[in-house]
């Protein structure tokens, strides 16, 4: 080594000092850590057992009473690849809550919003707002940003949800605030008002508007949501995900949360699907029937209960080789980016290479 | 008189004579009649009766061929308050179209956009930029501005429905474009394709888009559309409307079309409404029962099958004496107000004079 | 004539004369009326020279005080083609006004909405809901529906202007509203405020916020619009307005008002523009320079002062064959035909046809 | 201790146990974590000196050439919070960039945004997408998501500029992309061509329209930037902020990008303004003059170059007590939180505790 190359190198070795002790780095040293060609995400493909989520939960309503401060009673899916963060994917929560009969989880608001999936249970119902809102297997109920929430069942045997929420992005944004009203239980003012007056399709009424994009609909019913799918019969639907309906908020058509999609789709019986792959991330939850995904080249059998995450920019194709349909309800940070401008999704066409489908690819 | 004052007169005289000459008038005589305090519209209130309007299309049916160039067997209503014009209001078409068993009426676009109601019939058909929409009692169809479109009855019975377009309005606007094309007919691509796709309450394909604020769902049906008011129940409702529900386009929540929003509602048994007057005018179909309504002060008994029509900022209310509900659809230009910063609404308050509801009545 | 057709003959006699009795049209004899292939328009391009304009517009100052009743001493371009409607066209209302020194025209405000464009004088203002917008020579003044203003001249020079108004539109749509205050001149609480916190370019205050979209700013100067303007130099520019601005909402980059758009363009000197038509009307003011307009195949000689009509859906294009710029301002209508979904504009290429510009010409 | 508490405290340990096993969590021990009352951030108010930042880039600009692969000649503002995060707050990057006389740093893009503030120098460029922009001091450029850009410098003199990046937020959500071209540099295609087209107030230009909500304009100048700030003079401006202007995006009047504001404030001499807090977080640099700002209770003292953070609801005020104007330009992340529905703002009164400014306090 020359001595000017040394020189040249304690020079370097210097600055990098200097400018780590200013609170400073340099750019260069890391620009293709920085800057990758595509994502690199620690997020991780996983699937958790039903069996497993099922007992634990019921295990968790024996040991472990709802009280104010716990507030709920929910076991969270953590996502192998995040390093201890309580998170399902980077942006998404996903997690499986559980009401005892008689309990009741107590009222509270949040900026975090959250989405429930009811899987197992009825009489049950999350008063949002004054709206008690009854559940029962099949429903999508919403508690958007900043609305007093509280659940509880009214049966004589549990009620068994998925949580979804925006939590891990709302928190990394430092936009979580968090209130405890008076009382620990809301009084409901109406029942299932919003779902009565929102149950036609493509229909609004004319009475009773408020903030006009703000979610109208809090109560999404299983029964014309399925006679929905099943409508379009052997008919044409998406290579990428088969029979699959998007929930709108009525007011705008669009996503139902500004932070959240969600979505129910049919895997017909036989369907194979095409690869693709997006830059949202999703929390599957299995309905109905079995099948399995594969996701970045790794096969993950599913059946009934089952969830499984699909990383952001995975490949992914979903496969029901059985007799019956399958159903998986989803949901996915696919509005944050769109509303960012960073959308974009790819398909795989074999022997053909990929195939750009949204998205700035070329400016 | 004085000299000067005669002088000035003969002067303005001149004056008021040149500037007709030149093709320009003086504003300050007219500026009362320009700018009136309130909307003054020669739109009269008036009802057109079924019984008369069944008769003459059947007629019409007997008498006059559908052929190219005439292009339809419709009938318009003309409101007597205006000089002739073919219109119902001074911006909406309203009429009754009849197809008889086996005709065809041929294809052609246009930039007026149009709504179907149909009042009688099944077993026929709008063909609308290829998606064959089947029709029946009650259900709502559109053609959006430049759709192709051409109708069939294949039943044994004659079809007849409502037309509701925006032709006053496009035609005052000097922006009626008129295509034919080369076939009288239409090969249908899909059969009931928008109908299959959007069945569903808020919720929306996640396939085959095209222009995302582009109609995309073309034929609202009559059965989920009830099941949707009957819903409501004895619940709470428009005070000025009753059970009221705009019907709108899923991919934006918004009104059908951009120039008219479409609307169905129930008249209790029992219920007699509010008076409120909007700036935007109506044409109303009774769809099922009798009631009346009072309009301007004026009594109207409306029965099953019967049009009326509600000009614009005149005092309206709707009552039903009896023991069975009564249903209007109705077309109205309220977008149209909406999208150029004109709707207002106000209500009517017995000893309170009147309130506001909406629109800028102060900056 | 064998007796079946002329017993169909008179049915069909009996039919139209019932149909007429009971205030219905048949379609059929009327549908090419009522559908022509193109827009069929009765505004007939015109000019009106600036030295009648302003020797009229000066006789009235002397004839003509300006009233409570009256409100406003306005000469109003009456087009040929109207049957006399007080109209420049079909939908906008063109004019001159003039205050004499010491006059103020006073407060009022109305639904219809106004531009003013300032042509001759200084030392003036208008108050818009209590903002005094002082205004000179090639400043273009906004008051919004439903706005208070007044007009007045502190000068001891008149002050003439444009009026641009959307009357005949929100006329014909029955929404006119208009309203007196207790007082004849508004007390202004500050002076060009909205011209002081929008004269950046592509820069918005974060203070004094109102309604979002509402015009915010209230008074664009003519110098900043002329540099600007200038700045293109002999750079590239519209092939059919050569340099040509349209004055924007700083809230949301879209037209001044929804009802009109406002537009400033030189034509550079040697231009000759490619000839182009739209579904919109507009009316042209020469502000600086002489040249002609070649308007469905007439010319229309026009030097400074000179207003002009284009009707909708006409060919245009613009030349400038003297040695100096020319500057064009106008008002046109097409914020409505894109709101209502009806623009379209076609451009003319010698030898190859018309070619498609923009709108929906196929589906 | 009893056995049945014994026993339940090893059931629930085994619980815990378990769950950690199959990758869940408990919330209820944490919930009090997760959702604090407000925003608990690990983002700290921190100030870098100018003296110190300018003698690093220079040193940087000896020691380190640009190459492909380090791509730039960036010295990163690292939070002292963030546990070696490259980043100046949880979602933004704040850095100095230098470019020696002749150097060219080489094209590429990215899925990031990035905005740039020319501190220091002149005849220098950024090429953005063909359009090569000339830079010099207190201009502002973009270079939005995906487009490709190059830097270089044609003086004789070093150009020194901000760079501010929503990388650490595409990085954490895992969209982050990029891309080589073939070339080193691009081949200019025009000249100041954005800049050209939108030098006007409020004015846009009718030719060469693109997508209509991208970022239209790409350089914004000083000269009429700081022209725009003194015309407020001593009249009214933001209790906060004191003069302070957003850059907007032309087409929409909205913010420059999806992700970033961008804002240019006079503290005028003796301006103390009121503390309040908003739920973004920003990175100031102090373009002219000297002052301090107070954040969270700690005063900070600034000049001419310094950059300073402030962290998502920390309380903040700014204050000159100099003779001279301070003048701050600031990135801040505030179209994220408006679009995803989490923007909050809380002023603070002495004596009358907080007030809430915007956002959804309740509901």
């Amino acid at each position: 080594m020359t001595k000017g190359a040394s020189d040249l190198d304690r020079g370097i070795k210097e600055f990098y000092q200097e400018a780590e002790e200013r609170h400073l780095a340099p750019l260069w040293p890391v620009t293709a850590q920085l800057l990758p060609p595509e994502p690199k995400t620690k997020v991780k493909p996983f699937l958790w057992h039903w069996s497993d989520l099922r007992r634990m939960a019921y295990r968790a309503g024996e040991l472990v009473p709802i009280e104010r401060g716990g507030e709920r009673r929910v076991l969270a899916l953590v996502n192998p690849g995040l390093g201890g963060k309580l998170a399902a994917t980077h942006t998404l929560w996903g997690a499986v809550q559980i009401v005892m009969p008689g309990e009741i989880a107590p009222c509270h608001r949040h900026t975090a919003s959250a989405i429930r999936f009811i899987i197992e249970g009825d009489r049950s119902y999350t008063t949002i707002n004054g709206d008690k809102c009854m559940m029962s297997r099949g429903d999508l109920i919403l508690t958007p940003n900043w609305t007093w929430h509280d659940h509880g069942c009214e049966s004589d045997k549990p009620i068994i949800w998925m949580d979804g929420l925006d939590l891990p992005l709302v928190g990394d944004l430092d936009a979580v605030f968090f209130e405890f009203p008076p009382e620990f239980r809301q009084p409901p003012t109406t029942i299932n008002a919003s779902e009565t007056k929102f149950s036609g399709p493509q229909l609004k009424p004319t009475w009773g508007e408020s903030e006009s994009s703000a979610p109208a609909l809090l109560n999404y019913k299983w029964e014309p949501t399925y006679k929905a799918l099943k409508k379009i019969g052997d008919g044409a639907a998406s290579p990428y995900d088969d029979v699959c309906f998007e929930y709108t908020n009525p007011n705008t058509g669009g996503p139902v949360l500004p932070t959240m999609g969600c979505y129910i789709q049919l895997i017909r019986s036989g369907v194979h699907t095409q690869a693709h792959r997006q830059v949202n991330s999703a929390v599957y939850h299995v309905f109905e029937g079995k099948g399995y995904s594969v996701i970045n080249g790794k096969r993950f059998d599913w059946e009934k209960g089952d969830f499984f995450v699909v990383p952001p920019w995975a490949w992914h194709e979903h496969a029901n080789e059985s007799q019956e349909e399958a159903a998986l309800f989803s949901v996915q940070d696919t509005p944050v980016m769109r509303a960012l401008g960073l959308y974009r999704e790819e398909a795989y066409r074999e022997n053909q290479g990929y195939q750009k489908v949204a998205g700035k690819f070329d400016s």
